[in-house]
């Protein structure tokens, strides 16, 4: 089985739970990942916890939701999708007009059949979701509608990935968890980092690596507020991807803005972190609709995204600051370096080393180098390893 | 009446004023301007006085200049255009022959039919000038010039108006007062910029505006040396907008090198002006001729440049530096700024206003950030003062 | 004579030395060069000298080389071509078969008819150089080899002239010493710089100038492991020039990396050195092969070469900091640098100068004026020295 394949088997078990930015869906999640990475913690926070300009919700527990039609006839049920539930839905058991139930109800006229994905967090409403064909259906009439739902002081969980490297500085890898049954936004995400995270506990590292599955904006603002990563203090990371919607077929790329990024770059945070995405958030049709299902994502380009960002870790792992430990050139050939017989062949050869030996002053990283060189930082670093056994190059902290 | 025919009216008004560096012609304009705008002072400096390499040159009273042909017919008249006599002309009531004439005529032979604009100020002589169609029609014989003026110790004159603000940050506005009978230049420069004073003068004033009626280059000179305005202070002027041919067909921008702006650019001085114009100085046909008469310029003209440069003072008026309060986003739909559902739709309404709290971070101003985010401050400064107003931004002082 | 055809003249004269890195070629080729230039001074450092990562080497005296075919015949003789020699050849007296005889032939099959330069200077072998053809057409037997040569504890030479200027800053000049028998490489950079240098001598100098003939790579990192170049002191050399292969028709300019400006511009040394050359090293057919012969450069491109050289240098020398005396603009009238009639023709002629006034502000240099008023600096250095004269101007040191 491809790694692509086993995330997608992840995504597959995870689909049905009804994640949120709190409740069991989420805490569900974390423990299914947890099983397949142990150094998971699973960390919670209590609700009414103030952060910033923000308060940690009270936790969202939905049991059910159904809508009756005034014949009798059930016509939406939140067994089928759990999108049919707007987010957060306060609980209702009553009989409604049309024209009130109206007021409740939420779907797309440009995409009639698709359910959209919505949410009321901080407002305090009762919500359905339906596709737009289905409520222009709906006659006139009085409907029950049927929401079981609590809202209670509880907690907000988030999971949390440290894994310890030979540096203090960090590596940050987010992603969220707070999303119900949407394949790529973000069922993706989750299973491309936690197979990252499993890869890297098992590699040797340079860097820390804090990898975190957090709800979405609530989530990364409570972090930050509580945590590590204050304004003060943006020098300990060295860099962050925030990892999200990875297995749609759009080219993979920096994201605009759009998730949790907005907090990692926010004015008095500015952390170095970008969202690394293939759709753009908000803007492929699937997005936040029932469309974004398990038929919109595909093994290989999950594993196209893992492989994407595990390069770009590789490529931080070695780009170390290097010094020439020689003023001048080094005598390449007595330590079996360089062609002892001086051709004109031989004279190209060895352009790279020293074009590498030349810039190495211990202030220029190696990515720097590579790229005023035209080359790759994983062709330099092979070089510079070469010419660190070589004694004549020193690796050095900066 | 519009602006631009009030502002065409001043010009007419002051039109046959024979102005130059000094002498009551400038005097004469200044007090004009000063019943238009109480705020206005005229100022003096006495003759003699010393500023960097220059002296402060004795006043000139241009009374009348005749010249008679050797038939005893009158050929040029003062009265007709002042234009006729040469800027600090020194007198003379003589019989000259022609050889000798030709020696103090000034015409432009490519324009056969326009009358030069030219001075003599630091080297004393006698001169006249005409149109090269007349000059080419004078025949051999004694003509009669007579020329009387007087040069004398006295003052050189400039207007000045303070408008204090909240900051003592300056905005430096300067034209130009020593030109006579020429329309555009300067003319033009002289009622855009009183009309921007009179606007300015009614107006809450975040800087404070330092405008100013200069004789060109040597009043500059003087009031650099003399006054606020010394190479240690450069700091003090937020910006300058030297204000001359502004009524002319071309288009608005800034200037090339040709007029007061030299001035304040100099090496040592350095303070951050440049100059608003629409011809290019020195460069179209009329300039410095009886062409660039008041058919040269259009009240239309007049109101646009004085839309465009108040438009620029306001933008430098909103220019603030703002600071997120919070670090991560605040919670803008608890404060209203924020639509309470989150569909689709609505998360692109906000990323500009999100965009702009992500920017604002005490360092950068708004016109960097306007700037950054393809907008424009007018726009960002409308955001950002409903943001401050929602309690999520500061203005800060930099 | 042109100045072209003495340089021409000198390379004859030097073409049969069988230079090296070190012995009695090289120490000729210096003694030659004192004749011509009495500032020279011929230097030497004894074998066995540490110098960074290297060791000066022990010294080579190439007495004489020959092979004799099978059937007695001398196909092989040093005093044909001293390229026949492999350099730094040790000495051998023996009849060989052919199979190991040709471990030590070097020829080039893409190039049969040219005989290639080849060193060996840090492992010691014997070796002889030969065309293809020549090769080829060896046929199995027993040849004799007789190689004279002496490998001994010696020195190595270098040649220097340090002409004082005014400032102690630096402009370094370096050309190689080290090959023989090769024309466009080394001796038309050994004749150019000669001739620069005489140049040179004669005038007043307000830079320092180091000329070196150095045997390239272990000459120049003798040169700064031991002397006046060392990673601490940079600031005091202005720039620097490497001058190799300039007698062939391809065009000047700065050359690739590919000589001694590898050891100035290494990593900790960090000196503004630039290789001036026409055919860029290693990359012309005729590079390293007895096709570089005296035919393959002329008289126009040597001393086109020597032109665009000192034309660098000129600039280095009119390149000065000026600061303009007065705030504002000088009087320039009355010190007789300004048309005293103002009219619109006069306005433009002094607009140069008025901008050189404008920017000298005693921070930016000449060079980085005229870059920025689109002129050159020759015309710059002409009007700001008649600025000085004129009193509004001012040199100053930085």
């Amino acid at each position: 089985m491809s790694l692509g394949q086993e995330m997608m088997g992840w995504a597959k078990d995870l689909w049905p739970l009804c994640r949120s930015i709190t409740g069991p869906g989420t805490r569900d999640t974390l423990r299914y990942l947890k099983d397949k990475i142990p150094e998971l913690q699973i960390k919670s926070v209590a609700s009414g916890t103030k952060c910033f300009d923000w308060t940690v919700p009270e936790e969202w527990f939905a049991h059910g939701a159904e809508l009756w039609s005034p014949e009798g006839e059930k016509i939406l049920d939140f067994k089928d999708s759990n999108l049919h539930l707007m987010g957060y839905s306060a609980a209702i058991d009553a009989a409604v007009p049309l024209a009130e139930l109206q007021q409740h109800l939420h779907s797309l006229p440009e995409q009639p059949d698709a359910i959209p994905y919505v949410t009321s967090y901080y407002k305090r409403d009762w919500g359905l979701c339906l596709t737009h064909n289905q409520r222009m259906a709906l006659k006139p009439g009085e409907y029950a509608v049927k929401i079981d739902t609590d809202i209670l002081p509880g907690v907000m969980n988030w999971g949390e990935i440290v894994l310890r490297g030979k540096s203090e500085k960090e590596i940050l890898i987010s992603t969220n968890i707070c999303h119900p049954s949407l394949a790529n936004n973000e069922l993706s995400g989750i299973v491309v980092v936690a197979a990252l995270a499993r890869e890297l506990a098992k590699r040797d590292r340079r860097y820390t690596y804090r990898i975190l599955f957090l709800p979405e904006t609530i989530g990364a603002i409570y972090y930050i507020s509580s945590n590590q990563y204050d304004a003060a203090r943006p020098e300990d990371v060295e860099a962050g991807y925030h990892c999200i919607c990875l297995g749609d077929d759009r080219p993979l790329g920096w994201g605009e803005r759009g998730s949790d990024e907005r907090q990692w770059n926010s004015a008095l945070v500015d952390l170095p972190v970008v969202t690394i995405t293939r759709g753009k958030i908000g803007d492929y049709p699937e997005y936040h609709t029932s469309l974004d299902n398990l038929d919109f994502i595909k093994p290989q380009n999950l594993e196209e995204s893992y492989n994407y960002i595990l390069k770009i870790i590789e490529g931080h792992e070695v780009n170390k600051t290097y010094r020439a430990i020689f003023p001048c050139e080094p005598q390449l050939g007595k330590r079996g370096l360089y062609p002892q017989l001086s051709t004109k062949e031989t004279i190209k050869e060895v352009e790279l080393m020293l074009d590498i030996l030349r810039l190495c002053n211990g202030k220029r990283d190696l990515s720097l180098i590579a790229n005023e060189l035209g080359s790759d930082i994983f062709t330099c670093s092979s070089i510079a390893e070469r010419l660190v056994v070589g004694g004549v190059l020193e690796s050095v902290s900066v």
